[in-house]
């Protein structure tokens, strides 16, 4: 391998012929090394820090002395150690400003997203006030709005809904309700201690698209209840029994609500617009739901004689969050569906969490720890179930709103748990002529943003698959159910992936002139192929699922060289080269493939070499004594130094 | 990026610096491609071929006559028209040497697997009778011998046996062996016919490794109640109820049985084993089974008053194989197992069949079609399902036999169902007092070779994970059930799939002095890391699955580079350049880490630079206008001439 050879041209007047005028005239040959030895221990090690710690979450404490570290460690659980030794005055300021926005956005939401969920309203208040205070210590976002959100409420609603409907057993729904969000907590924590924040990855944007068109679908069509003002309505989930429903009990529809209900949806939907078109009236939007409930609520307070059919939301209990350990209902015949609950609400709302943290961490440049996120979610989720608190996570909405009104550090959240604070010890009455309806037209207003069709149609001009699984979730969730849809969507995006792994991509690669690049003749009109050469570039790493098909395929590639050959000018194929730079893996079944295509070509008098196989491509090659069948000359740095060795030593044969 | 540029040389004293004295001093650049444009039919198109048609079966229609494309296409379904017309006298001598040998052998194990299938011994002789003659008309292997095999009579066996003990309604038994071999033939035919011939891939070679090692194990032992004359035995599969049991019914042992029986094993092991040493003694081996039933039955039939203790296998009916459509079972309480033993054992027996057939295919220098293979194996279960036969295929150890023997075609099954006819016709009395511990014997001789516990250290040795898939099929077999093995078996696999898509190798890489060659620096220990660069392959498709953790691990590498420089020699980090070679696809959240990545390094001043992007991957990036972001000196051809490009920029700067 270490000698120096010169480049072939003595390969004149055919058709494949190439211009290598413009190559230097010898270079050294490379041998393909093995990666450093590792012993079984060390790679497992290796292996698992990359599985669960690949952003390497302690390289602070390195180099640092004990009492740095235990400084280090203390801001490392409760990231408030980290900002509060530098809170300022002009902080707070923004903080406040910000904190007081949010909280009057926080408030009618909070009623509203609790009777999305079929709990009482003031569960949506508890639940604004326990969570943040709880986050605001642990969290590691700076522009986190935490609270109920729609798709949560919406799928712990149907899930306990459809089992035990609210109207036959109270008691028994509000104790499913926490103990699912108890475990809701558990399992979010536990995938966060375990470092297993991958978990939520499988829910890849596409399926989060379509799945939050269809909630926000299904939802948007349930508030027709309201607006409507139909008393009987059905508990059930689906597109056709919705609007089946709401059509049979057409004689329960009540003018004066539909008037009223569509004059308020249309003004909360207009500030909405205007919020979105100029960030700088962000508060237009803000302001709006809280300016609906009041003004609503004088409405059918001044005109209470004549709006008698309009449904308010009644009395509600003064005082703070009573707490609700002993609600938690661990045995049972309801278990099972309070744990599953748990999952599905606790990965949606850390899916829509971690993702809001994300994205505005990304804006204002600094990072969140995804798994530290769960932590914070996952504790503040368990507390809240024990104080008549239900799921909570970050609000999309509010999070904008919030980063808009300029929060600067969680203070905002605390400002905004102690406006709900004072609204529970002081303002509940205020909301005993509250109609329901305006709570319609505030959740209908926030959930249709997540139907973005304009992102699906992206979708499906970038990735055709990609749409396959958006559109199978969103009809997924529309038809059958939120469960059944997540799981059929994830099932086509892990289906994707299998059918990547399955049909690779192989190609011809052929010499650029002038140049030691190599690319595949199909895409660069300028690469040559090589008389007697047909290099095959393989584009996945060659395991058990596609070793047969890529077997077939090579020898299919050759034998469609062989073929051209002998029809266009005679001379016949010596060697056949495999570039495996994108062969990023091997398994026993694919060493196997290798081995009996190297017999196969022998057979044929084919010469098989491979070029730049990669670390652990080669040292399973070693391991598996299939590089011996190689020899040391078969094996290349790159395709060009194959081409050029192997031909200097036809070259050099009588 | 027409521009010529000159090479770095001004990064002097630094760690990094790299030795190109010996580069050309100047190089033209090359724009990366987009694919050849094509409509999203046409992609579809390829893309279904692809899947479909990898091999291309119809290539040889191409550009022939009518005439020549009926010829042909009869020579496509039927085989046998092939290598019918050259057939000669010479070939029919080496077939009928080879068809009786097989034959020797498949009498013996007909009558042993029928017995492993709980079903009446005679059914094996008739399942080597009609499913080799349609085999013969349709299959296109040359070496193939059809008939019934340990494996798949072993789970039909238990799946049928579980649920409906063949002691308690012989009729029903039949009845759904019967209708489950019809399923099994109708499923692989099914499979062959839509070319989904891909899905017996997803049971890797390690898998059926271990698959075959517990069957074996289990199958071994459940012989021990044959030759050890056990006359009430446990009809579970699992390994401790099968161990307990024979240890419960000690009382039933019987000294004769297990003297004779211990003897004939010993015997049928120890030719087994000079018949593999020695290739050329194969008929040793091959002659064993037969000449053990004869004589255990002479002996038997010479000392009955002695041996009256010993088992035999009583009368059986004269006469070729009865019609068996009436007893196919299309409703009722069993049809569920029936349709899901079908199943199992069809994609069992296709398994060993086409890996067979490809096995000699491949020594003997011809190509089987698998997905044409698995039509004619389901045809003739379809047959045979109709004519009293149950779940046939071709045999492992006696298409070996067959090859040794000198098998030219297919003739030598018809030669063996001809001796097999005679057998029906005319010998079946003499089978009245074999003794049923030879059929123990041969069933443990046949399946003991199936336990390849080297096979298993050598997959610990190459690839762990597929130890872990292998061990779990063998466990699972073992301890649980047949369906649930495979099933987990087939789960750790994709498992191994998901993880390697999700946890991806990504590296740092390094120019190669005096060459143009980028490569891992901590494979290579020459390659040099450039000064104000840090050059990042990732090695995997970019999806959903993995872009959040590729865009962690890609900060960490640049934050770890900057600390390096920041510790070493206080120069800056200018620009990373992210090599795609490996970047085999990426759906849109891989597209979105893209653009947030490039956002992100923006806001710090860190120009990104993609080199070699696929043609898949060049495509999304362009239809989703990432490209523009990145502009037209943003993406290179390869990382050679990112770095001279963008060094000479810098050179170019005031």
């Amino acid at each position: 391998m270490g000698l120096n050879s010169n480049r072939v041209d003595h390969y004149s007047g055919s058709a494949h012929a190439t211009d290598q005028s413009s190559m230097p005239s010898s270079l050294p040959l490379h041998t393909v090394c093995l990666p450093p030895q590792k012993s079984t221990l060390q790679k497992l090690r290796h292996r698992l820090s990359e599985v669960f710690f690949p952003d390497d979450p302690l390289h602070g404490f390195k180099n640092q002395t004990r009492f740095t570290k235990c400084v280090l460690a203390l801001k490392f659980f409760f990231p408030i150690f980290e900002w509060a030794p530098n809170y300022s005055f002009e902080l707070l300021r923004s903080d406040v400003v910000s904190g007081l926005t949010i909280a009057s956005l926080a408030i009618p939401q909070g009623i509203s997203y609790a009777k999305l969920a079929n709990l009482p309203p003031i569960i949506g208040l508890y639940s604004s006030f326990v969570p943040p205070l709880i986050y605001s210590v642990l969290g590691s976002s700076r522009h986190l709005a935490v609270g109920p959100v729609s798709i949560a409420s919406l799928v712990m609603g149907t899930m306990l809904n459809e089992a035990v409907p609210y109207a036959q057993d109270p008691v028994l729904y509000l104790k499913l309700a926490f103990t699912a969000t108890f475990f809701a907590g558990v399992f979010q924590a536990t995938l966060g201690l375990l470092r297993l924040g991958f978990v939520i990855d499988f829910l890849s944007k596409a399926t989060l698209l379509g799945f939050m068109g269809g909630a926000a679908v299904i939802v948007s069509l349930q508030q027709l209840k309201g607006l409507l003002g139909i008393v009987h309505f059905t508990t059930k989930m689906q597109i056709i029994p919705v609007l089946s429903s709401t059509v049979q009990h057409r004689h329960e529809w009540s003018w004066q609500t539909i008037v009223m209900g569509f004059s308020f949806l249309a003004f909360l939907l207009i500030t909405r617009h205007v919020g979105m078109r100029k960030p700088k009236l962000f508060w237009v939007s803000a302001a709006a739901p809280l300016v609906s409930v009041i003004l609503s609520t004088l409405l059918v307070t001044l005109f209470r004689s004549k709006l008698h059919s309009i449904a308010t939301i009644g009395h509600l209990e003064k005082g703070l969050n009573p707490p609700s350990s002993n609600m938690l209902y661990f045995h049972g015949k309801y278990i099972g569906l309070a744990i599953k609950t748990g999952i599905i609400t606790g990965i949606l709302s850390l899916t829509e969490g971690i993702a809001v943290g994300r994205t505005f961490a990304a804006l204002n440049d600094y990072q969140v720890d995804g798994n530290k996120e769960m932590i914070a979610i996952g504790l503040q989720n368990m507390a809240g179930s024990c104080s008549s608190c239900y799921v909570t996570t970050g609000s999309f909405s509010r999070s904008a709103v919030n980063a808009n009104a300029g929060a600067k550090t969680v203070v905002s959240n605390i400002i905004m748990a102690s406006t709900v604070l004072v609204t529970l010890l002081f303002l509940m009455p205020l909301f005993h002529y509250t109609p329901n309806l305006i709570l319609a037209a505030i959740i209908i207003t926030a959930v249709i943003g997540l139907i973005d069709y304009e992102g699906a149609i992206r979708l499906w001009k970038v990735d055709k698959l990609d749409f396959l699984a958006c559109l199978s979730s969103f009809f997924g969730v529309l038809m059958i159910s939120v469960p059944i849809g997540l799981a059929i969507a994830v099932g086509v995006s892990v289906f994707k992936i299998l059918l990547h792994v399955t049909r690779p991509n192989t190609g011809v690669l052929g010499n650029i002139p002038g140049t030691q690049i190599y690319q595949n003749v199909n895409r660069y009109r300028e690469a040559r192929r090589l008389p007697c050469f047909v290099i095959l570039s393989v584009e996945a790493p060659i395991y058990f699922a596609n070793s047969t098909y890529l077997q077939e395929r090579i020898l299919r590639w050759i034998r469609e060289e062989e073929e051209w050959l002998a029809a266009n000018n005679g001379s016949s194929l010596k060697c056949v080269i495999i570039d495996m730079t994108a062969v990023t893996g091997i398994d026993t079944s694919g060493l196997a493939m290798v081995k009996e295509l190297k017999k196969i070509l022998e057979k044929r008098s084919l010469q098989l070499v491979l070029s730049n196989p990669g670390g652990t491509v080669m040292e399973k090659l070693h391991q598996s004594n299939i590089l011996e069948l190689f020899g040391l000359d078969g094996v290349y740095l790159t395709v060009d130094e194959a081409v050029a060795d192997i031909s200097s030593a036809w070259k050099a044969e009588p």
